[in-house]
């Protein structure tokens, strides 16, 4: 059993100074100290740092560390048919298995406890989430060009083959990169699987005004006529959405992954969050692929979402903190379907990151919440543990693999697609 | 004499393999190891680490780190009038000096060699600099309540009296916190002194159009026509600059000091890069103070700066992110009249800091200079070199305080003022 005591903890009716009994996997009490206290493995001393819930990371690509600050600077569809698409036809289980490491090293280290990955090669991925230690929800990214019967596979081999830290959704890439067969066709597994279901939704306006011209509905409109929505689900991005959009995603509990970082990097704009927190939808938050954004860093995706609302709305009220902060922990945990680890309490998983309240943007503490959302970064990040494991405390990694050795690799296959 | 070796080094023309070698508080030697070595004190192995020039935080009240996070969320004149201005009324030496340490050691830690410090008790600051070995460049923050008379005592105090790395710039608060008699007697100081001069300029909407109500022109036309610009200078913010203005300054060759990530949780507004560059202003790029910001992280307001220009110009190729780094680097230091320490170059000041190459967010390195602006952060800063000695170096300190006690005071003054 793991202590963590003497510091504050951010529980989820606010901050306490409870301690934290980690047994196994899972978190075995939170409370007072006790008179006659179990035999423990090691006792962290808090000394004053942050305990709190790791940050879920509801929207990626993981794979796409390859790309990272190889094409920037250039209209969303260039950028897409110029760099993107070229570069990860070339893609192998290899190469992608590498560049998922990268992007994992940089999760753990910036306090990351699971991802919402929607990528290729995803036996890759699965693998190095089991074999390290990290939690990662694999979403489909069917398009036209996919026999959408694999959904099924998908579906059962992911949730079963990987053991606990692996599960899925079911998804597709986008509206614009499928048609109303196939989509038919996945209402017909939605339903049989009673399964949510997740897409890219409404991240530009060409987008939305082409569905409309093509289905005479927004995307979300579609998708909810068409009955994928009757389990649940939702959509990154979200931020082309009409006010019948935000209505449908509060009725239907939907959730709205916001990517901030992505959508400043290819101007694609602004999320309404006023109109959709006022309108209850759920929110969680992303990094998009580390090619659209760079950093996979949610604490500069907390921050630009409040920036962000605060230059949309002119008004420097705008924005909460809290809520985004939230968004950022239990509202992915909920989305990616992590409901056992999206709190310090007892029974939870054991997803859990010890923030360096030492380092002095973070002083003096006015604030917990906003320190974090304000002035917070990834130099904060002192430990990552995800269902009870510890992966990275004081800059040391520990999850079986040497990151020189990662990135070596990593840069080698970079060089081997993009010269 | 210290040597730094076997890594990426940004030189003015761009990343080299040279050696960079120390003696005394300059650069010495940039180039090519040398079959003779000289004796050197002390050998840092790069290890593949990027070794660039410090950057130069061109805008800054320090002492506002007590009002981080305990005054965010409010529209920008009720946040003055409610929240600052009681609250550093309040303000003594003793607790000023405390919240500059704060600042200090967060600038230290994220790779800032200097400040351009506006704000009160200046003695404070130029002590706390002289003593620690941070370079400071004090700009006067005066307004009609000020006897500007003072400001030559000001200027030589200190220009003379903390020793070389504390130096002094004419400024005063902004053109709505004085008045025309005070500005006019600020010509002819400035044409005595043949100094740059330097304010707040056209951060709001407001301010310009209460300008424009008061004088029939501009703030930057008003300062202009009065002669202050004659030796240069230039503004911090410069939102709300007409072409005219901007002109104004490309002509005189004024530095427009971008403060980016105040101005979007200010909701202030987005500054015209793309007309600034088009005109040749030069620019440099500040942190403001803490309570408006959070954080005083330049890697943060580089990013934002660019992010802000797609956002404003709707186009995923706006913005420039090696004219920001350089802006951030050169072009701060050009503005504080730091011109000795803009550059890693023989016979400059070893103002100079290691950025860790070996956290993923910089992996695979397609292109240092974006992934510095669009995934680097805080904790990248390995090492911070001001006047060639190290201030910090793998997460401690050398500035002869504990950080711990620095934090305690300054929590110990800010419950005192905020209760």
């Amino acid at each position: 059993m793991i202590r963590f005591f003497n510091g504050p903890v951010l529980e989820p009716a606010g901050v306490t100074e409870n301690e934290v009994w980690v047994d196994g996997t899972a978190i075995a009490y939170v409370g007072p100290a006790q008179e006659n206290m179990p035999a423990f493995d090691r006792q962290i001393d808090l000394n004053g740092d942050l305990l709190m819930p790791g940050f879920k990371n509801a929207h990626t690509h993981s794979g796409m560390t390859f790309l990272r600050s190889a094409a920037d600077d250039l209209p969303l569809h260039k950028w897409l048919e110029k760099q993107v698409f070229p570069a990860e036809a070339r893609l192998t289980p290899e190469s992608t298995a590498a560049f998922v490491k990268v992007a994992f090293l940089e999760y753990i280290a910036n306090g990351i406890t699971a991802c919402f990955d929607m990528y290729y090669h995803t036996d890759e991925i699965a693998r190095i989430s089991r074999d390290w230690g990290f939690r990662t929800v694999l979403c489909g990214s069917f398009t036209a060009g996919n026999d959408w019967s694999e959904l099924y596979d998908f579906y059962d081999h992911y949730n079963h083959d990987f053991g606990p830290l692996v599960s899925a959704r079911l998804g597709f890439h986008a509206e614009y990169t499928t048609n109303r067969e196939k989509l038919e066709y996945l209402s017909k597994v939605c339903h049989e699987l009673k399964a949510p279901v997740w897409c890219h939704n409404s991240e530009t306006a060409s987008e939305v005004a082409d569905c409309i011209a093509r289905h005479g509905m927004t995307p979300t409109g579609l998708f909810d006529t068409l009955g994928l929505y009757d389990y649940g689900g939702g959509g990154y991005h979200c931020i082309y959405m009409t006010d019948e959009d935000l209505d449908i995603f509060a009725r239907r509990g939907l959730t709205a992954v916001l990517n901030a970082c992505s959508n400043g990097k290819l101007a694609s704009g602004f999320f309404h969050l006023k109109e959709a927190v006022a309108k209850g939808v759920h929110l969680a938050v992303g990094t998009d692929g580390p090619a659209s954004n760079n950093a996979l860093d949610m604490f500069r995706e907390m921050y630009l979402i409040n920036i962000m609302a605060k230059l949309r709305e002119e008004n420097a009220a705008a924005g909460d903190p809290a809520l985004i902060l939230d968004a950022a922990v239990s509202g992915g945990a909920r989305a990616m379907g992590l409901t056992d680890c999206d709190a310090i309490a007892a029974g939870k998983q054991a997803d859990m990151i010890r923030i360096d309240m030492g380092r002095a943007n973070m002083r003096p503490v006015n604030n917990v919440v906003k320190n974090l959302v304000y002035s917070g970064n990834p130099a904060n990040v002192r430990m990552t543990m995800v269902a009870g494991k510890v992966l990275y405390e004081n800059g040391e990694f520990f999850v079986g693999e040497d990151p020189a050795a990662v990135y070596a690799e990593a840069e080698k296959y970079t060089r081997a697609i993009l010269g």
